[in-house]
């Protein structure tokens, strides 16, 4: 089953305040979805994961695909049996990895700030399928709409993303058009795979490509709003600085039918997630909370920083060698209740692999506890209340 | 404070049933003493390390004194609320690190199966102190027992071990004679640095030295024997073999004060541990049972083995590929009720951390299995049973 509800909607922004409601539960929305790319949220026990208030998992397509594939998580009863995870489950269509892996970095595609670099792993890209060469084992692979969609199935995600081609920043309009009519195509294609394979239990997503472009972002999205999808999912190119990038989300968003669900793809930064909400985003991804923790870097309210021009608080600063306080004196999470900055910071200077999975724990912690204060401050339309507590000095 | 009550005495072997009372609670004897070297079980957080059934903690003072220092740790409130372990904790001396880093591997060494090889890092030996290079900064560290001694008060253990020197299999019996005579020494110095700066709240254990030389041994455990130690603990070179493993083990555990409290260190082989029992040895530690956790390798009872002349099951196994049942279906661990075997075969052909994270749960909670069915045993003086169900075929 799915469905989506709007419970309330501002009327001084395009926010709102929803519910969807899948086979393995709902989700309360705005919501943050974490990435457990390879089935995995990296170095966290799926029992920490919902005690830190997490509400629907990502996994990737396009790695679960090469390994172990979806036939072999079908046969363990789909991703929900096979990780543990027994909430809502969101996948994507493995065209974004295609791309990004394709052409350079996944974020910094999107965000337009890397030309084509890094090890390049897209052979082939027809009107009909896109062709790479396997990261696992150097196979060449054929990447359909309908393989995509008959993937997704096997993995048994209660939110699917119908394929598309992730369009790079570096691209001209021509290549951006003629990349979102593709993406047209392969979306009829998904939908038809999935009414040949599914049941519909699962939702289709449209992404919504065009770049940079409002006219293509409005063809998109009219393709999109005419055809009979569960929801969107904003992608592609969302230009090159902050304020572009949130001006392409508010138009896109104004484009599309808002009864319906948006997610925003790949995008998870604090102020972004006002911004995107505020421009009617129902749930967010990205794999920045957990990456970012094994490198040492937690997430706070800004004015908890040591330095308000850092995004994150590095706890392998040594100004932490001492520092017996939690985190934060105000989470709750496993982490803060039970550790120190400086127990953490040990742990990282002594390459303990646990300094990742207990910054883990506080980043997600942190993320769903801001969802849920962007979500109370929507009951009383005052989501300004909320920024302001998060992104003050 | 420290008590060691002996609840059951075997009539067939030297095997008894007992419990050590804490400052921070009860070990029921025998007991496995999971080894978080640097501070922190690899990987696995302390509630998974609880719920596993553990009981008891050992941290190494020789990591801990280099990296991040006894005074840091102290000023943290000791080991328990750094890590979060609450219950009793074990510190060893550093002397074991000093030398088996410093001349090689450690269990090679104790087990003699390999000469001095690997990077060595002791610079000096004299009769009253260690010198040796800090692998974390290159500084030139000099340990002495009260320097050990101190650290661990600051540590804040519950037991904690004399300086020694961990001799080594491949010396000659001068060697062994004389290092057992220093370890002598240092034993001496420990008990009146913890006299001096401890309140006897920590227990202190005599290491017995003397490699596999009877007349040494003898006369090192008529020394501990004769001093106001609170219990012993079994070091140094255990021979080449199994064989000669149990007979120095035997011999040893004979001639000691059988009313107090013995431990054998790094020893935790099942086969080693029904042995070590039977000897009268009433804890055991070792990081195998984590350490080859994060390399695929999960501890079983001998005939849930696929192969009966491996020792471990190896989910790396391609046959595990497809095998959805978990672990073992006699197990109650985490990762026994939530997980299979191809969900953790993928996690590690994937690289994902979470392997090592569960394979560790599920052999941590099996040697804990396997002491509360030893312990059970001994309520009846039967502990071949035991052994039988765990290591016949």
């Amino acid at each position: 089953m799915f469905r989506f509800d709007i419970l309330a909607s501002s009327k001084k922004t395009s926010a709102r305040l929803g519910k969807l409601h899948t086979s393995h539960g709902v989700v309360n929305t705005p919501a943050f979805v974490f990435c457990a790319t390879k089935a995995s949220i990296k170095g966290v026990t799926m029992d920490h994961v919902k005690n830190a208030g997490t509400q629907m998992v990502l996994s990737n397509t396009y790695h679960l695909l090469l390994q172990p594939g979806g036939d072999l998580i079908r046969e363990a009863g789909g991703l929900h049996k096979f990780t543990g995870w027994h909430g809502p489950m969101f996948t994507d269509s493995g065209g974004f990895q295609v791309f990004s892996l394709g052409y350079g970095g996944v974020e910094a595609e999107i965000k337009g700030s890397q030309q084509f670099i890094g090890k390049k792993t897209l052979l082939k890209l027809t009107d009909t399928y896109a062709q790479f060469r396997s990261y696992v084992d150097g196979t060449v692979i054929t990447l359909t709409p309908e393989l995509s969609i008959r993937t997704q199935i096997d993995l048994g995600a209660d939110i699917m993303v119908a394929m598309d081609e992730c369009t790079p920043y570096h691209v001209n309009k021509l290549y951006t058009a003629n990349s979102m009519e593709k993406s047209k195509k392969w979306a009829m294609s998904s939908m038809r795979t999935l009414e040949k394979y599914g049941d519909r239990s699962q939702a289709l997503l449209a992404v919504i490509q065009g770049g940079v472009y409002k006219d293509l972002r409005s063809e998109s999205a009219r393709f999109a709003n005419e055809h009979n999808f569960n929801g969107h999912a904003i992608g592609g190119s969302l230009g090159k600085t902050s304020e572009e990038m949130y001006d392409v989300i508010a138009m896109t968003s104004e484009m599309l039918d808002r009864t319906r669900y948006t997610h925003l793809l790949g995008i998870g930064g604090i102020e972004d997630i006002f911004a995107g909400v505020k421009c009617g985003i129902d749930t967010f991804d990205c794999v920045n909370p957990t990456r970012i923790a094994r490198h040492g870097s937690v997430i706070v309210k800004r004015r908890e920083l040591p330095d308000i021009n850092k995004r994150h608080m590095n706890l392998n600063n040594a100004r932490y060698e001492r520092d017996h306080s939690a985190i934060s004196s105000s989470c709750t999470c496993y982490t803060c209740k039970n550790f120190t900055r400086a127990y953490i910071h040990h742990l990282l200077k002594a390459k303990e692999i646990l300094s990742g999975t207990l910054i883990s724990i506080h980043n997600i912690q942190t993320m769903n506890t801001l969802m849920e204060d962007i979500r109370t401050s929507l009951k009383t339309d005052s989501i300004d209340d909320a920024y302001h507590d998060w992104c003050s000095a």
